[in-house]
């Protein structure tokens, strides 16, 4: 891609050059002359313009005096780093690679596969599965039948799709990763003192821009369905129970778990370790701290303010009687 | 299975036509003639009876006044929910499945694989295994040598089972699980100052009835035996350590772990994101609430007492702390 | 392995005949001729004594008065437990084992695998690979582009890496660990309010003599490298996130997480369960008791010294503050 054409992408103010020809982003060390690299932080400039890259990004008030003598090219943006992810974004999207089924895949009946989609070594497909445009199933991923992936998701290696989940287009998931795999309910029989499982046969939906790290674990509903919204990203070893729904723009950290039933609304952002109890709901735009715990059936609300602890109260709260307890305790020591 | 078959199985007095044929339970949206719908609350009662299913699991309170005359057979049952756990686990028994070995299978030599067994694409099955009547080790299973499978056991897909390990009749286990993995075991060296690995060279042992979450790791003795008991249930991404004797029908949600030679009686109940550490016993009965941590070689006794919070105590305990503390810091705010 | 060489090997004094050949670790029950037990505690010596195996590793003065008359070979060391996990190491090594690629293991273009090196069904290996000396590529393990692994090594089985990552000699990785995957990194774009992707196309660089539990993960660097030092041991479903650094011989038990560009000194031991922030630094030797939590930047110092609690402090404190709070609590309640 020219220069001039990712600088309109990725909405920063073209200096220099704008005819040569950028194929990806890098960090600044390897960085050769199809490569962009960023500046967040004025110390690397220098660095930067010294480096191998084709091009800059960095901030207007970044710019040095002598930019155009400098004779490398740059991108002005108010916010470097957002500018070097849509750059990486807009590069990765202009690749176009052939489709292929590698002739270890297992391809069932009834499958369709688009053309330009790829399918890697081991995979297996089974019928009624829907692989749309230039999706990548990758090594080793089984998919159950009647699974249906949209245009452009990334499966990356060995990711288990239990039957009929549905994914929408640009769906990142990482390897490990199991996706509609069973609730956990049980009804206790009081005659013989054992579980008997409770039928989990609803399904899972997940709707475009998601990305689910690896070895993540997302149940299906139980009857209904389980919901993750557009955009949301899950981060490594997330668990989300049966009958979930979560909102657009939902982050959660590394090794949370939101139980069965639990509703978490837009743009709530959970931290890592993060305990949601089951029929719980999070109100949109709240924010749980690091290993904080939510019992069953709260609702937390509260739109940009941090909570913590548990059970989860307002941070200035838990600070506060974090504070008190030490002063008590050292006064008892004294 | 005949509606009348299917009602004494499941203990439910039948209404109305026993002599059709259910072939599966269903949530009411879906449902068709061969379906069985239940209904727990008697709001959803007249949506039951007007939907596609052939019969609806009902409470006898909930039975409308004009039950006879509406012409759909109806099975009373005074928890309905247990009763339609039973139904679909009757009805899924039925089911007779053909055995088959994908030629994409490797089993290497002395294997014994009942002529019913499902054998699917990309399974590994080690030397001197054993593999049960109607059992199913699903795609990309891996099984090392000796592992031996009872009769109707469930490997999803892609679990991996270490060398050695015995599992009995019955057990279902998910996707991306782990069994019989080297516990975590070194002796520091204090003349390197390294870590020498202590030989994890024990069995693990799984009774009957036992069901393991997507991407749980359990792994087997150092020296002797880990045995998860008889009907146990562990949800997804569940650690149980080395050594640890889990007795019949515990249940332990979704991110709690278990550390080695960690003791759990029968019917211990778990939350999730518990942590329970090495040399631990919970006796009979007792309740950990989500996230409670019990320290090293304590005893929890209290059958149907519930302990939360690190270190765990009484919840009531527990819960006056959290107030008091609550109060204390209110007070200094003011 | 001679007896003799053994005990040469594991710094042990022989008493009795050093010609036997010796062969396996093992517990008391099973033990045989070529097998070496030891005795922890003296209560179990005269089993050991009386069992199959062909020498028992004991401390000094838990050797019988009559150890000369009773036949069986002992090797003495002040700490037996060391002792034997060090014979195991030393013949484990002393195994030779021929070299092999299973006809169903996919090796792409440029790859260099040592004739000696061991490579299992349905492993996937992608291009320009590199699989050192007497190394283990376990069943359906999958390797990107331009992997590494040194002498040695162990992929026990399903082990996932991502392109690029590089691992040392002696690195054991169980089953279902995910290395090398993509960090969790996105930057918001205000205008659209979705979550753009920041490049996560650093190195994970595995130093030797590490061991990495069942399903754990370890994120590569975002553009940098995330970096896990000599000796480190990793329990299951650990999560190491970008750009973190491990020094050397930390030790990190199960289920616990490392956000990004989090910093763990040499010799820092962590429990289960525990939470540390990204950009956190754990200095030598400190201790991180169970479930505790580092907020995010923190610094920890205190070789030798345990913390404890969300946010951690010295353990000391923290159990004051416990004990301070109970008694309000059982004041409040008399």
């Amino acid at each position: 891609m020219r220069l001039r054409e990712l600088a309109e992408r990725i909405g920063a103010t073209l200096h220099g050059n704008g005819d040569i020809e950028i194929r990806n982003v890098s960090s600044i060390a390897p960085a050769t002359l199809a490569d962009v690299v960023f500046v967040d932080d004025v110390r690397f400039l220098e660095q930067a313009l010294e480096c191998g890259a084709g091009a800059v990004i960095a901030r207007e008030s970044d710019l040095p005096a002598n930019a155009d003598t400098i004779g490398k090219p740059m991108l002005i943006h108010a916010n470097p780093r957002l500018a070097f992810a849509r750059a990486a974004e807009a590069l990765r999207r202009a690749e176009a690679v052939p489709g292929f089924v590698h002739p270890t895949a297992l391809i069932e009946q009834n499958v369709e596969i688009a053309a330009d989609a790829r399918i890697e070594a081991y995979a297996v497909i089974g019928r009624d599965c829907r692989v749309g445009a230039r999706s990548h199933v990758g090594s080793g991923c089984i998919l159950g039948a009647g699974v249906t992936l949209g245009e452009d998701c990334d499966l990356v290696a060995r990711v288990t799709i239990y039957a009929g989940a549905a994914l929408g287009n640009r769906v990142v998931v990482h390897a490990g990763a199991v996706l509609g795999s069973d609730g956990f309910g049980f009804a206790r029989d009081p005659e013989s003192g054992r579980y008997v499982k409770f039928p989990q046969i609803g399904r899972l939906r997940i709707e475009d821009d998601v990305e689910i790290g690896a070895n993540a674990t997302i149940d299906r509903g139980a009857l209904g369905e389980t919901v993750i919204g557009r955009g949301t990203k899950l981060d490594n070893m997330v668990h989300i129970g049966h009958n979930a729904q979560l909102g657009e723009n939902v982050v959660i950290a590394a090794q949370s778990g939101v139980s069965g039933s639990a509703v978490l609304e837009r743009d709530v952002l959970v931290g890592g370790q993060v305990g949601i109890a089951d029929h719980v709901r999070i109100e949109e735009g709240a924010i749980l701290g690091a290993q904080s715990g939510i019992p069953t059936k709260k609702v937390i609300r509260g739109k940009g303010i941090v909570f913590w602890g548990t059970p989860a109260r307002p941070i200035a709260e838990y600070l506060r009687e974090l504070a008190v307890l030490s002063r008590l305790a050292r006064k008892k020591r004294e």
